[in-house]
């Protein structure tokens, strides 16, 4: 619609189906003129119609478990031999909790699901960063971007160990975004976004109702899987340049709100 | 260049001189195809030479104390009357201390002076809302962005009260953002820059010292008048919809960085 | 209790009636061995029944109007002379917003109120801690509270301008408290504390939902006045002497909650 | 000194030598008449000389390898017998970062030894509180705490994966803090303390320049282990009974310091 990515490449992680933040923001990248690779896990591949996308976007399909470090240093040369060149942006938006999926309560954690959910929804984005890094991969100026959610500040009883998972999610953005800043000129940041219906959030329990809940407590209502690749376009662009090791909250005001009056009208 | 604010229709206050963020921000409003009204105090534009770029961008300048309830009601409608219909976009950038300028340290404050620098710099943003809201002179999806500094969340000595002014401004962003949101769909953030040496700025104490200390603590390195501009267009425009009610770090990394290894090299 | 505070020498500002929590944090002060005087506006003593906490506690009374510079100058040395010597802790519970008395909404602001408001309930805070300064009043190792609400973070929409007083508020401690800290050793901090059924506290519209609503979202429930009494009095002690220009929040875990199991229950 | 903590039983993790907080605190502790069990890894004790400290204390030493679900089973079932009753009080003050002793850099992790740290550093604390919980071994009003570090929200470039360890660990304080609190009216907090010149921290390359850099920006100077141990008392009391879920700084003003003068004075 603008031309904002034009002539940018870049690396999607995480899109699964129509309902993915990464898969609407693959197109909105597309339609912004930006070239990429998708990958995502090969598990997660053939749950999902990632096919579709590609051929939509014109983009190729590169499979990388993201917690292998091998992977990742194939997905990223490979990335740079298809889009010739070196990286503009990359979006990480992988998470999983095993207790979650397996309904164990956060207070009867079975720690062997623990390491395995870290390892994947968190530390996975240090090893994307540091495969990155290491092959020298990205173009000054460009852009990291991580989806995480306000669990790392604050408590919902149902988000499980997922809330320490993003918490460690942001904190490697900070971290990582000192030496990729100082040294690569490169940004990194988390957008926390709003409870969204993707396949994945869905899966947990009472997050209807947490919706609901959300929507009535953030005067713009929530943010769409649509409005995050909006958002996440900007982040991409030149217009942001100077934004980085930031956490930035993208959820139609929710996080600034003490208490609705939607909400208070209720008790 | 993208075409980000086409038809999208503003008020920019406090512009100056071509140091000014908010004179950048306008040049950069224009090349993205937005039009809008110009305004400064009577006294400051005394001083700069707003006609050169209103001419510039073929804005209309309207002179209005940004403390002055009427002068603000006549800024509304006579905006709206200028540009043919309701608002999309206002930037605020005003600010001043009594006490900076007076040489009154803070623990010395002359509290004629606090007040006269808080209603002009802290107040004044409610005032501009308030007149905005009770015209219902905003457009749904509208933006309005005010520009703060970190000093509101920790203590630089030589910001004086202006530090406490800004811990006001964010909070009434916050304030009005809910009811703005709620309301009117019209969201309301504060991007907390970079010390940046715009004429306003260089006036302050240990200035220079400070914007090279800055340059040192921030990975990508201070964030220019222009990089603001920039960064104030993504705002307005229609990819961050759903981003309210927050403060923006827009500073090369500065907050989120305890000390950088070039500082740290010398102790 | 424990004599905590055997030896040390205060003021308190803003005990109206047992409701107080600057009445319930004489008590406890006392109980721990510290004495103090006794402060609020001539006003606010006509309405209250200080004279029988006076008694109680064997304080004494200065009544100061807390916007008035040459009052507080004369609270301060009448104070050193009572207690004989430096002070070595402060209460300031002082808070009052015109525009909820009269019933204006936020976006309705009457200017005179607000800056009514704010002098009584945010500049105050500053009054108080020059007029220590300038006096020398402070011993080292001094602790200076005062109290706050999390509204100065996110938005309660009956809560009106005292957000914006109470952001005002915590920016001041930082701030004199980098000075205070400096060149005296006496630490400044806010407790930001649980909705609490002052006299005070019950006259904001909707507060009852209000404190039920916060109860519900409080792991450990709401903080009473009872609770910052001791907790005022954990930071007048020897054991928090490094504790300095931190917002410290006493609400039973509210602040860190992003939604309780029994609210969500109810959507 | 003060009997703050008379009669109230607990477990201290972390005392290695008179250098350590948790010896700092074990000491405090007793002298304010509370009884307890002290714990270290088997290795650790090894390299220590905890036996005095038990001898000094009247404590008993219970070894256990706190990733060690076994092992923290046994800690508190032998403990509560010991002690006779249930637990007050605990601290936690373990942390280790593989990369760090092997000279690894943050772009350069080995994943195996970030594992490793994860689980010493921060894993380690959602153990201990799951034994606690599952054995029901916590009284009502009982308080947690754990050691933490500022890395946690802003990059320190030495800190390495530790800041990302100590983010998974308060956040873990808060997800606990939610259930404990709801479940067993137990309160769970993270001291954030100065660096601190203990036997692990001065392993950290460039660990003096920096403790001299955070001298020079706390206006109250930084915190000490004895400070530190101070704090803790007050949090485990019966003063601060409403406070959970809270990280709390701890470190003479540094977190709230933007720049200090006396660092701007060498710019």
């Amino acid at each position: 619609m603008y031309n904002l990515l034009k002539g940018k490449k870049g690396i999607i992680f995480g899109a699964l189906d129509e309902n993915s933040i990464a898969w609407k923001t693959a197109e909105r990248v597309h339609q912004e003129g930006g070239s990429f690779v998708l990958t995502n896990a090969p598990i997660a591949m053939r749950m999902g119609n990632l096919n579709d996308l590609a051929e939509k976007t014109g983009a190729e399909i590169i499979p990388a478990d993201a917690t292998n470090e091998e992977d990742l240093a194939n997905l990223v040369s490979k990335s740079m031999e298809i889009l010739g060149g070196k990286i503009d942006f990359v979006l990480h938006s992988i998470g999983m909790s095993v207790n979650v999926r397996k309904g164990r309560h956060y207070t009867d954690e079975k720690y062997d699901f623990t390491a395995k959910g870290w390892d994947v929804s968190a530390l996975s984005f240090h090893k994307v960063m540091q495969s990155l890094y290491k092959a020298d991969a990205m173009n000054e100026w460009g852009s990291i971007v991580a989806l995480t959610y306000m669990a790392a500040q604050r408590t919902f009883p149902d988000y499980n160990d997922m809330a320490d998972n993003k918490a460690y999610l942001e904190s490697v953005a900070r971290s990582f975004g000192y030496f990729f800043g100082t040294e690569k000129k490169v940004r990194v940041n988390t957008i926390s976004q709003s409870p969204t219906p993707t396949t994945a959030g869905t899966g947990v329990k009472g997050f209807d109702s947490f919706i609901n809940y959300a929507e009535k407590m953030s005067p713009l209502g929530n943010a769409s899987a649509q409005d995050c690749a909006d958002y996440t376009v900007s982040l991409f662009s030149d217009l942001t340049r100077k934004v980085t090791m930031q956490n930035l909250f993208h959820d139609g005001g929710f996080s600034n709100v003490g208490v609705s009056q939607e909400i208070i009208d209720q008790f």
